[in-house]
């Protein structure tokens, strides 16, 4: 029995000697290597806390002490520590274990938001808590890592954590010289001299914290020795520890560029994904349209906030560098820094995941809007992400922005139409626009078989049955849903506005002459397109039902982004059947019917798209 | 002529002496305690930036140089200077002066968000833009107050400033040792130490900037010599002048509390508002239920972000201090520390106004919800604020935040109705509740005739031709329209949900019973609680159409709240004439109709509606 194996609860680590423990690290990291080179996950931030995670669970008694790992993903030791060893060939799959921290899971897990930089807030209120309760030994721990810190949140938890020595609070700065990459900025620069022992002073003691360090993050006895001396610090205390990303994963030390941040299932021996391509992912195709549209506007510029990778802007920043500014975890600052950009004459596209944008609603709002500032967003892993859980889903961005006077939005529904809306909104100089889309692949292109008022017409057959109005790459579950009714005899439109807010004035135009309206999007429900087309349609009287198929308004456990849409409905069999069941209930519709030019459009696009149909 | 009526634009400052400008300094200063005390306004925070505000219109040449006033409400001198004297008897007023700098009144102006915090990310925007288009020989300034430090958004902005010494820019750090109170935390005792000249060097330099100071904030030599320094240098650099808030005006001197950061029309013998009282305020009734709920509750403790006073907790850390913690400028630490709080068992109230509630959608969202923690968000200066501007006015919290899942939202109509959803929310465990309401008084009550599925039914009379649901202080309006409608002989239904979202189920209930639902808020329309009506509507199959009222999808001008409604159509009449207009056009609705125990019910409580009015 390895030692690993007997290691079932972070109490069996009591008493081991140091050696033991380095013993058991190498047993964790070729456990962790086996396991994740299968099952993908974030192996490289892992590698680096082998020893930093056992030192803490030998020094601090968790639960009673709290273990606060900001952005979870650094979690998975801890995991392994705490019982959950078994969970790890399901990691990340439906069912199995997350990939982060999971309240469900175990009482040694407190945090399931895994957005950077929230630790030191989440510790300071507990350590309030138990100062007001009288609670009185036992630690709060907060463990961030050097990127963590670029994020304005962080510092404003710095500034409130000097407040009280009878507050103890210990922070472990896992410094590792990144985030995804190399962590940017003067706290960057800063880290690097305390690392290298040439300033005199940490900032966190100008500032009214304990510093202890630097300590090597890969030598057991140090760390405890200073998690130790943290520990009955009275006031707040940064445990300065450096550590490596990615240790002793070869292929990890070979990719320079995020030390194996977030790897899919690989080929042992080659380092290479197993899983085939599955065609052009949306992050790649806004990729080359950003470096083409790059190097023909010099006043374009990609803003991203410590994503450079993740979104796709690699290329352009290896092509074109000064087109690629990375600010860092600072969303808000991305966004504000954005709108000055634009003040002085750029055109700024801020490429971030849909999730982290709302770290940015204000700035979007007031400083990017309010101003009339012509900044493109691209909101990556929009819609369900899937395998990272709650807090990566991006299903709440129309219903957060909808409202941003003046901004424009679209959902590019394949590869062609994220090119065309891309070229669209940085043309776009009046004020703001936005993209969205999935992780994933783009799938094959949908073809327009018509357009109707700068709207695509996907399909238009049969009576003038049911409308639906599909938003982004809903429009594959739109297209089937259209054939299933057909095949009930009844009549379908499918429109893409691609511009889908503000709502296409069109959409009121086509739903009158249609007994339903069905929308379908991948965000929630609450404050989805469908409410804004149902609002059109009530503002133009057009008193046609609808029927608006989202997200439920609940948080959403990790899984495959297929499973989860049709879990929560948005399959083709389910809508089909669904909109089935209306019809028959609907009120019989007696407004105003005329044969109008609408009319006459819509009986030329139901001839030629038939045509068309005929013709494939 | 004074000094003061020959400066019309900054050039005629140009070769004034330092005693001449001393002697403006003085008269700008009698120009505005006699202006502001008449019209109301940000007296304290200009009168501490007299000399500071000359002094940078003598070194630099705006607009050519960009001066970026953070937080705006410190830019009446610079206004004073750039041609707008003659504007301070309509300050504030609608069509007057702004409160804030705005890019119609002057080219001087650049940035109209006056929330905290963001002018050193516009200016490290301003100054990409300048060095990526090769535009040398300006400079950028951001002026920014010690309490604006305390926002992590600034230190995102620091953090990235740091990276290129290409790019100059000028940090004038306006710290007058408060924001509205104290400046509190590290950064605070740090910039203490830093005036006493006690620490051996700043956090900016520790960061990679330059630092100058501290420089005596009315000495405008003195500031001219170190902003001539700073102009010249080739990177970032922070010019540290101490400032005395309010400083000249003896009254203000005598508010020890906030430096008359914000005053009222006063009696400038007494130092008195001149405005009688117009009754209790929905912020001093929040106020006292608050202290009442704190004695009762020992684990109640309210939390806010630089906003004890304007938020009404003043009483609440007079007398109970343990219970009101301030985190500074710091919205997103604010939400998230609550969280932790909650983890540690408090039930954290966080009192806010609406527009700065934007900051920690995240947070609210992911650390609160997501982890399903019972923190109550009490939201002021909801709806239409009004004298301070498009970025003051609390019209998007509704949109914003209807998707999160388990928050429940209440308005209350009145003063009883805020005391008790105050008290439910405390008492609610599951999740995060909140409470908005808006600037102003309560007005008086407005009873429940008598409540049906949790809700109260303010007005039930005649035929079921119209349902009212009226949120929050629109319960006026609503009531209005009712006596409109009751005299073109049509029946009305005024419901208050009070939770106004999640919808209540039983507005379908009895949205099904009336020919047509009439929403009114004081909220974007756009994802506002109309549109949740409507779905809630949809989704219980109930076809009765809806028309929702609420403020457009535009930012709106400062002017006076009442006004600003009437403009957006929120009131009585307006509302009345486009109902009436409405009711001709509806489909005729052919749904079942049953009589069943709603209906039961909807008599039971017309006959006693009825009865009531008729014993009034």
């Amino acid at each position: 029995m390895s030692l690993l194996e007997q290691v079932d609860a972070p109490t069996r680590l009591r008493g081991m000697t140091v050696s033991e423990l380095e013993e058991l690290a190498e047993e964790i990291r070729q456990f962790l290597i086996d396991k994740i080179t299968r099952t993908g996950g974030h192996l490289g931030p892992n590698l680096g806390v082998v020893e930093l995670t056992l030192a803490l669970h030998t020094v601090f008694d968790s639960p009673r002490d709290r273990l606060l790992w900001d952005t979870g993903h650094q979690s998975y030791v801890h995991k392994m520590l705490t019982g959950r060893q078994g969970g790890f060939d399901g990691m990340r799959k439906p069912g199995g274990l997350s990939g982060y921290p999971a309240r469900a899971e175990s009482e040694h897990d407190l945090v399931e938001n895994s957005h950077a930089s929230t630790a030191l807030s989440y510790a300071d209120g507990l350590a309030r808590a138990d100062a007001h309760r009288g609670v009185t030994g036992r630690s709060t721990v907060a463990i961030v890592g050097d990127g963590a810190l670029t994020g304005g949140m962080a510092w404003e938890a710095v500034n409130n954590t000097t407040g009280d020595p009878e507050r103890p609070l210990v922070i472990v700065l896992n410094d590792n010289g990144r985030s995804y990459a190399p962590t940017v900025g003067g706290m960057g620069t800063h880290l690097e001299k305390l690392r290298a022992g040439t300033s005199d002073h940490s900032v966190f003691e100008q500032l009214g914290l304990a510093y202890i360090g630097p300590v090597d993050g890969h030598d057991i006895h140090a760390l405890q020795e200073a998690l130790r001396r943290a520990k009955v610090s009275n006031g707040p205390v940064v445990v300065h520890a450096v550590t490596e990303k990615g240790r002793g994963f070869e292929h990890t030390e070979r990719n320079t560029l995020d030390l194996g941040h977030a790897i899919k299932p690989m080929d042992r021996s080659t380092g290479r994904p197993l899983s085939s391509s599955s065609g052009p992912s949306f992050t790649s195709v806004f990729s080359a349209h950003m470096e083409r549209i790059a190097r023909e506007r010099p006043d374009v510029v990609a803003v991203t906030a410590a994503m450079v990778e993740p979104t796709g802007l690699v290329p352009l920043q290896e092509h074109v560098p000064d087109r690629v500014v990375d600010v860092g975890i600072a969303e808000q600052h991305a966004v504000c820094m954005s709108a000055g950009m634009a003040m002085g004459g750029l055109h700024p596209v801020v490429a971030v995941y849909s999730t982290f944008a709302n770290r940015a609603l204000d700035q979007l709002l007031m400083d990017v809007a309010l101003h009339r500032r012509a900044v493109t967003f691209v909101l990556d892993r929009s819609g369900v992400t899937g395998d990272d859980g709650p807090s990566h889903n991006g299903m709440w961005d129309l219903s957060a922005l909808q409202m941003v006077p003046g901004l424009r939005i679209a959902a590019p529904r394949d590869g062609t139409r994220l090119g065309e809306l891309l070229e669209e909104a940085v043309s776009w100089d009046e004020g703001p626009t936005l993209l969205r889309y999935p992780k994933g692949p783009t799938g094959p292109d949908v073809p327009a078989q018509a357009t109707f008022e700068g709207m695509d017409v996907l399909t238009r057959s049969g009576p003038l049955d049911v409308l639906i109005v599909s938003v982004g790459t809903m429009a594959g579950v739109a297209m089937d849903v259209a054939d299933g009714l057909r095949a009930q005899g009844l009549g379908t439109t499918v429109v893409d506005p691609r511009w889908v807010s503000p709502v296409n004035d069109g959409v009121a135009h086509m739903a009158r002459r249609h007994r339903l309206v069905v929308t379908i999007e991948d965000n929630s429900r609450v404050c989805g397109i469908g409410s804004s087309v149902a609002q059109s349609l009530r503002d133009a009287d057009v008193f046609t039902p609808v029927r608006d198929f989202g997200l439920p308004r609940r948080f959403l456990d990790h899984g495959k982004r297929g499973e989860i849409l049709t879990d929560c409905g948005l399959d083709g069999r389910e809508i089909t059947l669904a909109v089935i069941e209306t019809l028959p209930g609907l009120p019989h519709q007696d407004g105003p019917r005329v044969h109008d030019s609408v009319d006459v459009e819509f009986e030329r696009i139901t001839l030629r798209t038939q045509d068309e149909q005929e013709t494939r």
